[in-house]
């Protein structure tokens, strides 16, 4: 019989700075929830995801660590990396463990502790997602990276700074209703474009912030599943591609070609088009790369994404609701958990139990967690069972 | 159809100190090396193993960057950490991914630098496996641990530390064939006991060293592996298990439960006793870890380890031929990719390839790498299926 796995709990800790929790902490709230939420009474493994513990806190070994702190030590328990698409490889990772046969009921849980530091310290840790030699050394740092992408992006596609501006505007709308979020607080156009310059064209309304939080799901075999819940989440598909490491090396940088082969292959598995999917969580760490994922992913032409945007098929009530927690932008992104998270919301969704961030009649939805520059792109694609 | 894993080709680079190579250059060696050995002509998926690299070298993000480097991009590619286990836990990584259905061949590289840095500095990444908050901060270091452990052994079994020095003796000898050994020097009981005191009991030639090293396999489903090679090597049980993440939280120090476990579930997943098993790679990262994973793993009874070595029995010509290629201590221990290096050499001995360092009529060998101070386990067996 073909093994399919399904998510049965979610858990999430709000997302803040300067909350002086620390990564145990965080992760076990999150963890806790999740296993509680499941009702299951054991797991076969525990998967962490995290990126940057072992630079800004000098702690590794996070899958004991955690297990130890789940009173759980004995389990198969070890971390996955793939810089901010940590949490959506670490996904995959249990997704993996579930369908080898080797596993029947499996903890996810990623975590991210960013505040507390200096920003230089926290724009090197993020660096370490990009080729220290060649390109962290020059001193660019993330946000510059992403801010090339979008003058690329204006300048060849004749889009206006006000048309991408309009992708935060949507997530700050949406997180107004999610108590979890870091920012809840609405924003318009303008306050956009007025906001701090950071790297030209971006400015700080356009770049998601720093922040605390730990995500966790359950995720357990199909058949299992049902033992515990009536409403399973059906994981569909579960894909990761890779790009070059550097932006230098690609072709063209307005196109995240490992967003595009990774959807594809996931639409394929999942034998589903962009055309049914109800609603989407994706990776605007910074405002450009929201536009270019729903391109990449398959719901507008090149150069067409903020169209979406303007003809309000993004929204709750859209053909296509993104981010309806807030995303990365207005949710949070602590970076190795924010891909757990968007499993956990677009689950949570599906079950029909996104309280005033429901979106109405979701059958389908898809994460995207992107890692780097466009490095690493982890896609789910989740469907109701109800 | 029961899917089954098979190592089809393996790469090591030489272990170093003070090479000056940096994570990719040594990375792809090893990678090419084991692509070569397997003449696969495509791989499905990249796992790379790797510990220290975000502390050390303030690089993340390995999976995309060895993939970029092979000039593989695009195959979904992610890190895998437990601690010194990391090269360990991704082949279990690997083996699921497998076992799975979602890949047919797959890479799995682990690599890690430690030379070009302080001892302090060294000695503070090492940590990051242990407790930063709790154990760590306290001033304690890796060595120092370890000699508790020696200490209790030594008190409660009656165990003299001329009887433990044997292990590294062992490893010596064992690395005087290997050309890709850190350490190729003979030493005796005596020279472990007059070397500089590290902490006491534990002296300098108790412990292993610090380098520089890669190590790869390329695995694959059975039947796709009879496609490129005769004598593929079947993986015949892949396990992990966790313990506590720090020593304090144990009931006993001198047994590695986590290695029980991890064994245990090994055994009966292979169908086989220790009494099967012809050869061992085991984690002697201090000399008291190797005499402890003897009993630990079933070849002798807990306190009585050290006769095993006394009676040969350990030897390459012995019942239980142990680290046949030098071991930590004398083949060396780049901590995240010494996991590799067992998997690797131990398919090389099954598959009769390994010249000077071959053990005779070896048909069953196990490899345990340790993440941590025994907090994290990774076994595997292999079968030679010629």
């Amino acid at each position: 019989m073909l093994r399919e796995a399904a998510v049965v709990g979610v858990g999430m800790t709000p997302i803040t700075a300067g909350s002086g929790r620390n990564l145990t902490d965080l992760f076990i709230e999150a963890a806790k929830q999740a296993l509680d939420d499941s009702g299951v009474d054991r797991i076969d493994a525990l998967y962490v995801g995290n990126m940057m513990s072992g630079f800004l806190q000098q702690q590794e070994h996070l899958g004991a660590m955690m297990a130890t702190a789940l009173g759980r030590e004995g389990v198969p328990a070890y971390k996955v990396e793939a810089a901010c698409a940590s949490g959506g490889v670490a996904v995959n990772a249990a997704v993996k463990g579930l369908l080898s046969g080797l596993e029947e009921i499996v903890l996810v849980g990623a975590v991210e502790k960013m505040s507390g530091f200096t920003t230089p310290e926290v724009t090197a840790g993020l660096m370490m997602a990009e080729d220290r030699l060649k390109v962290a050394s020059t001193g660019v740092t993330f946000v510059g990276l992403n801010a090339m992408i979008a003058r690329e992006y204006m300048d060849k596609y004749k889009v206006t700074h006000e048309s991408i501006a309009q992708f935060p505007v949507l997530c700050h709308q949406n997180a107004l209703d999610n108590p979890k979020a870091q920012f809840r607080k609405r924003i318009d156009v303008q306050d956009v474009l007025r906001s701090p310059l950071v790297a030209d064209p971006l400015r700080l309304l356009d770049c998601s912030g720093i922040g605390d939080g730990a995500a966790a799901i359950v995720l357990a075999l199909k058949n299992v599943a049902k033992k515990f819940t009536d409403s399973p989440v059906e994981v569909a598909a579960s894909t990761v591609s890779s790009d070059t490491l550097s932006l230098y090396q690609r072709p063209t940088i307005t196109t995240f070609e490992a967003s595009r082969a990774a959807a594809n292959r996931a639409y394929k598995a999942a034998k589903l088009t962009p055309k049914d999917v109800d609603l989407l969580e994706i990776h605007d760490a910074f405002s450009i790369l929201g536009v270019m994922a729903l391109e990449d992913l398959g719901f507008a032409d090149k150069g067409s994404g903020t169209k979406l945007l303007a003809e309000g098929e993004c929204a709750r009530e859209g053909r296509i609701a993104t981010n309806s927690f807030g995303g990365l932008k207005a949710r949070g992104h602590p970076v190795g958990a924010s891909g757990v998270y968007q499993v956990a919301e677009v689950a949570v969704q599906l079950k029909n139990e996104a309280g005033k961030c429901q979106v109405p009649n979701a059958e389908v939805g898809l994460a995207q967690s992107v890692g780097g520059i466009g490095s690493t792109v982890a896609i789910h694609i989740l469907r109701g069972m109800s």
